[in-house]
């Protein structure tokens, strides 16, 4: 994630754009969950329309939401690399301490 | 709210209709809470454009948003008014422990 | 939800209490949600649970949620039978225009 | 991307785990959201109390949003950095677009 996070935050710089306060990047994100959830409910919910298109949009839903979540690390200086180990690490623990 | 769920039942068995399953109800709900996610940005967020418009438009997503929850409550029997009257209790019993 | 909603505020203004910023009640609002989906997900998704407590807390978590947004609409100065009508009427033009 | 979906996957192989259908993956997505949501308005929010410790929660809460993104992304063939690409490029776009 170390790239994209760089990659990004040397496109702001260069734009010299800001970051949105995380209460608005938190609004964002629940708008691009949102959109997910419109799609994840077409195609396996209630109102099955299964279709190659809506497949590839939620590549690109998925792709949002890390968008969102890349911009409110890099506006808070974190590691995004270090987020994600942490995680690995505690589901890897909680199956430990299932068996 | 008996009213609205009633309403809505009579409404949902003259068309025999079905409610969906609790899972894509949620998901229904995600997709609500996006749009007044967006919404809300734009009216209080970084992306400021504020109208008369838009504040008749917040009246909409929030009604929408409750018209998901009387789906859903309505489908698991589940009697609103109690369910207000509960959290309503929280309010002021955490208000009480406060002070 | 009129009388909700007058009650809501005069317990306020009682209190002295403000009620928050729109974007705070949105984070506030995903939270509410963010339980009611662990709970859906207990009671109906993979991790199936099914037991009468849980189903009391539903009746609460969907409290909790209209709660927040009788907040939002407090202090939008937003009517909500007005909302739920809309949002009614809507469904009810859906389906003529389907059928 | 490809080294932590590879890793999770191959984590998943060889304890016999299977992904969650779709929809339930977005129920946790949504529970991770609101924890994530939680926090912020606690950090940049209404009840304002900065410390460290939620500093760093925030890296985890990220964390187990990404976490979760995988999981869906591995159930369902997605190559993230594919995804976020995309989303990389429609930002570079609607930027020149708006220049």
């Amino acid at each position: 994630m170390k790239k994209y996070q760089k990659e990004l935050d040397e496109w702001f710089k260069k734009n010299n754009w800001q970051y949105w306060q995380p209460l608005s990047i938190l609004a964002r994100l629940v708008e691009e969950c949102g959109e997910l959830a419109r799609l994840i409910n077409h195609l396996y919910g209630e109102k099955k329309k299964k279709s190659k298109e809506k497949r590839q949009e939620l590549e690109e839903e998925i792709g949002d939401i890390i968008y969102t979540l890349i911009c409110l690390a890099n506006s808070q200086n974190i590691d995004l690399d270090r987020s994600i180990r942490k995680s690995f690490k505690k589901v890897i623990k909680r199956d430990k301490n299932r068996y």
